[in-house]
């Protein structure tokens, strides 16, 4: 029931499945006058885009996105902006024999409870192939925050198995993520992912990971308390990426074990419209609004759960089964995550800051 | 802007500052019939309730509610339920010399930089106030889906500061939970979270933890792919309460370091409509929407800000200065927390089931 | 299932039926800032009470209303504003022969069919009692449209049965409009409507009739193609009023007609960005877009259903019955009804004000 | 700023200008299981249709939908629906000339002022072009309320100019209104309907109506107080209709001069459960819920605001000019109103018969 909206006045809708013939994605909401052109969405749609590099699944999809509406002469006109991107590598047949098998770590079967009847190719909704409406939405929003508000988005892999790369978040540039396909600013750390995520490909299984995402120049002052707070609508945007199981910002789990004396940042003297504190244990968010200091964001991705070894599994009358799925799947989502998650940080941010835009002061 | 609704057809609204005269909250599309009075709201009051023990502030909050309307004759009438919670121990002196202080940790600067202006006393709508609303939605939350549905939400310590309790989320119950002050179902790691606590507090600090969330009985297919899965909006639940930093279900970040094939968890044979996993590292959601299998989720909170100890800080003219922050704060969040990360659960699964009827398949 | 809400961004939500103890409403997306006591909300509130002047019911309602939130030495905060009006004069005797009878034109038999139960006492949620609410909520949105934008909303009897009123909705003020109890700003009318009401009034019935709301100094560019066109918002604010059987704007069903050559405003040469028409047939909105030059409104507002004449019924088995609606009601609901429609105007208007002011083309 | 979408549950949001490369419509919230394909959506697009009848304007639009995602081999499955329809015969030249110019009745100007800048070909998102994705949702809708509730949705042009129609709102059938190109069941109206219409468009000039839209088999209960009434909710539906200038259900404006006794409709005994009432002045609504008798609304719709016969204006820079609009106009929306009006009622409903089977009383 209508769950395939976010954002209150930057409002996302997408539908598609992925076996489909496209996906569309309507943005609603943003502002008229910002430069936009399908130039726009080329560059994130290829760091999600299947079959990039040996890291990845080797499926084609060349995402040539199709902007209907929205815009005119090169600028949005403030009208819902719509983009399709027609699919054209749908191998239905590789689906074809694990139709009746609920494959482990799938929703194939509580997309049956939900909804009694259910299109097996591919995952459907469930598959990350929706993500490529996220991806288009989130170029419009970083471009959106880029012009409008200095804001920029940067998203990279921060561990894979137990391999933990160094990065400074306020430091890191777009150049450095994409040095190496594995995603990772930290080379050492990159070539020892790649290494192990090469080493999984060839056992035929799959490995997790955590992906960062930091927002720089974000201003003091989004995020609408008590429901609304801006940590609270991230967490959500990015819990609702396939494959997460966990969010957390600055020092997030990690504050278990301190203490408050330990934990608290300490404010550095200076103006105090631009207050920064000594460290950002915090995030960059304070009551759930954006302070003027960085925001660091982490998401726990599960390893795929497609994998070609057999599993033991049951079919769709329960009784036990064998499967294998086949299929061409990534052995480790991270690097295509990257894109993925700073859409939904992106979009997020976006939507938050028209809520500021309406809610300044009156003099 | 328009931050203090939750959930979309269980629609939770608050209002009410720290030290204001009341806190206020109505709860909008509870269906009719169900049984409900102040007593109802009770309980889960005095286990958020401020000075329940000596691990927890000796303010003193009675919390006394009153139903408005929504309720005749001892049943809901499916009208909106507005309930009132007078203040009483309104200490506001105690904040008086903290007004031109901002202080670590806090959200005093980012309102000052939000709204341009704040309730200097005891953080206004960022205190831990506001969340004697959410507990009061949480409690009709629970008892509609007790009733409707035969779902249970039950909340408890899992981790403070080193202390890391063992507890099996399938068999926990409430009073194993509340056989200590701690709310750590645990005894051996209880004690020693209250002796933790205790020297903490005697250390003039505090210190964070983990609470676990459990919802056993949640039947399969609740959750809106893609934007409202199910994970997404208990995680943006949980992160909008106080002092969460981070929130994962099942595996959660330690899928991280897993291979699919150590993560997947195996379908035992039976009735596919009542599937079981032999393990629950999908912590009883796929693809966003609910397996039948129990739901589990945990919340890292942090340390109290509010620590007596004297720290540095800057005041609001950004200057050089020091805070001890008096008042009566808790040393650990924790104990109090749990009625809070229950509250919220139980919102979010009483909205998502009512989006569930809605949506049954066509015959 | 959760209607009791209204507005995007400054959002209304609302509780609390006829005979219950108290009516509140949440106004949560008021900017802060604005300066704003009880004493503010004085006026609305004495211009709905019932029992006013002859013309009215004689029910006695002081309607004391207490801000519980959102206010902070004088000036809004930003955060939600909580109103609470406690009830004083139920008496619910009136209504206990009542209970098993369906009221001709009353509500009481849908509320049956929808909630399977029902407060039988004044109507519960269906009683013009609920815009108490709405009026607290109305009075801070116009002082918001005031101070912010300059805008005022201002309400009048156009028509009691058939006598119709002559009004100049540019030209109109309050002092004319409260000039008599008839609410109508053109004497001569007002003194046959007055003449008509206490005909009804003696016959031991009701009449109905006509209210019009002008909105000035509204810009232009409010309203949000092509569902949230600024008609339709202002169209479903008054539709959502008691007994409001039909709204219009401009000509309205005077459209049906003429031809186009005749219905068409002409432009005035000027200032662009400041352009009238010679007439404002167009009712200050074209594409569902404010234009600059007024909005004016039109409702029209069945007879209270309420009469104390006999009438024939069914009781709530179904059988033939008789009653007769003792109470105290109105017998032409119109004058108490400007404020009412004054305030759906400008809390739509402020909702749309913010929405605007979150749009504005991006440089 | 989020205007275009529609419905809590049953949600609709488009994109797309008058003359673009296509339009686009995403249904989100259609339950599982409803038969459909494309062949479902092209009788209300004929319908729709420009070009359809010596009545309307002669562009051609062949309309071909394409259903891209939420159907699964002739079933809807549950996920959203999105739909496109590519424009075939847009020809911006005819609008070149005026680009410069503001037409009167149009939203030239008002979108100038809200967007700062404006796709002048067409009208852009304020022509009618955008109705296309109403009435695909609208098809949609009507099947699901069909097939689920039993519930049939019909309207019919009820007046041209001074033309009256006179109808049975209970017993017309779409055989009636589709048996002259009038669209209005009356044929001896419509034929004086027809000469009129004619008249008009030799005469250059264009000519207003009202059409009256009929839901009949609607079960008693929809709609939710106080703000999301149904009649509030249609209301509103309609108002977002191009050219709508008002709206009324059951006696309407008639109210205003009838007294009490004479407006409230008799209760016929019989089953509780299913009462009736003699006359069906309330519409088929009391309190905002519908009550089982017929809902009938009618619409105020302007003439045609494109006139060939030229017309003072102003330019852009606000001085004098002189217009003809070319173009291919209708001489009288109500024809192809009917689809778009039926449209905008069955979505509503559709949105509140889901919200209604949410809201079921709890036993």
């Amino acid at each position: 029931m209508a769950g395939s909206s976010f954002g209150l006045l930057f409002r996302v809708t997408t539908a598609g499945e992925s076996h489909g013939p496209a996906n569309v994605v309507i943005v609603d909401g943003c502002p008229p006058g910002l430069p936009l052109d399908e130039g726009d969405l080329a560059p994130d749609l290829a760091r999600r885009r299947p079959g990039q590099s040996k890291l990845t699944t080797q499926r084609k999809e060349p995402d040539a996105p199709e902007i209907l509406s929205g815009v005119h002469e090169g600028r949005t006109t403030g009208t819902p902006i719509a983009v399709i991107v027609r699919s054209e590598d749908a191998r239905s047949r590789d689906y074809a024999k694990i139709a009746e098998l609920y494959r482990p770590g799938h929703a194939d079967h509580s997309y049956d409870m939900k909804y009694g009847r259910r299109d097996p190719r591919g995952g459907g909704r469930a598959s990350a192939r929706e993500t490529v409406s996220r991806v288009i939405a989130g170029a419009i929003a970083k471009k959106l925050l880029r012009a409008a508000a200095g804001v920029e988005v940067l998203g990279y892999v921060r561990q894979v198995g137990d391999v933990v790369a160094e990065v400074d978040p306020e430091a890191v540039t777009l150049a450095e993520v994409e040095a190496t396909p594995a995603r990772c600013p930290d080379p050492e750390a990159a070539a020892r992912m790649i290494a192990l995520i090469d080493e999984v490909r060839r056992d035929r299984d799959s490995i997790g990971g955590v992906a960062e995402v930091v927002a720089r120049g974000v201003p003091a002052g989004l995020g609408e308390p008590v429901f609304d707070k801006l940590k609270a609508e991230l967490g959500r945007a990015l819990l609702s990426l396939p494959a997460v199981l966990g969010v957390e910002y600055g020092i997030g789990f990690g504050a278990a074990t301190l203490r408050g004396s330990q934990n608290n940042d300490r404010y550095l003297p200076g103006d105090p419209t631009r207050l920064r504190t000594e460290s950002n244990r915090h995030g960059g968010m304070l009551g759930g609004i954006s302070t003027g200091m960085p925001i660091v964001l982490r998401a726990a991705v599960k390893p795929t759960s497609s994998i070609p070894r057999p599993q033991p599994t049951v079919n769709t009358r329960g009784e036990a089964a064998e499967i294998a799925v086949e299929g061409r799947h990534d052995p480790c989502l991270l690097p295509r995550f990257v894109p993925m998650g700073e859409a939904m940080v992106a979009i997020t941010l976006a939507d938050h800051w028209l809520r500021w835009r309406a809610g300044r002061p009156i003099e």
